[in-house]
């Protein structure tokens, strides 16, 4: 594992989302899926749907880039936790399942890049 | 070469393509282009002509992460083979002249990530 | 800086643009943006709109990608020269200010990849 990690990315992953499919009106699928950070950064930004769809095309593509999947019980939307440096750029924390899972695949950094137009969203990740 | 794999990435590629524009109900481009094994995996999938289509763009992305163009004698997009792993992760196989192609250029390791909405499907590759 | 460097990837960036939201029948836009290399080399493709969108969001792709914004004083977009290499694949040429920022933050290396459909650009961005 860690011979993996030091010779570059474990893993890739990318990801779209139509943005008017991710339900972040809805507070059920928020408060299950984002984190409080989470929900405070992206109410603050000019269109909140916008930055609730590309974050979550982007915990989708850190999944991906980790070689775990998101359904079922290996790990929840809310361990991918996407909040913004101070230059705005996106920076993944993982929590519980989805950070035991990465120590157990010799993940020790995974970056992250979002994007949206006015309908779509995506991401893409790279773990390492 | 040498020092370039053991540096990193040696390139990376992306793609989309319009589910709707790769032809994967006509039999002779599917046979040209997709190995046995891939022809059945997609044949599999909940929507065949999307995991077509993910591949197709999923090849594009590698020949462009290899820094090989995917037209003219250089490879064949058959080469280029993108199977699941047992998470249901892609992996990439390469055969022929892509294997050929990937060894002078000191490539050991090429990763893919693939998405598709209703419409389009995208590809991230990256060689190292 | 250079154990970052060493280490794989500083960051990754994604973009995409529309390409009729690029105003690249704009001279003043197209003069402020693009070097005269970048001009000719889209003018020269067979669809130039296409190629100017492809190449802008490339140029946000490698600012996401060096953690560096691209409004503001930071950096313009001229300072990030994406041409083409012999084979045609994109290779990106860091001037002025946005060279400054790379050697500052340990980056020695930024791959790019580009893709256009009929309406949409996207990009992919990877400093090491």
């Amino acid at each position: 594992e860690q011979a993996l990690a030091s010779s570059g990315a474990v893993g890739v992953g990318v990801d779209q989302e139509l943005i008017s499919a991710v339900p972040s009106h809805n507070p059920t699928f928020v408060s299950r899926n984002f984190t409080d950070a989470e929900v405070k950064y992206c109410q603050s930004q000019p269109s909140p749907s916008s930055s609730f769809a590309a974050r979550w095309a982007g915990k989708e593509a850190v999944f991906k880039s980790m070689g775990v999947k998101s359904q079922g019980a290996a790990a929840a939307m809310k361990d991918i936790e996407i909040l913004a440096d101070e230059s705005g750029a996106p920076v993944v924390h993982l929590h519980g399942d989805a950070q035991v899972a990465a120590k157990s695949r010799g993940i020790s950094k995974v970056l992250v890049s979002l994007s949206h137009s006015e309908t779509t969203a995506i991401a893409f990740a790279q773990a390492s």
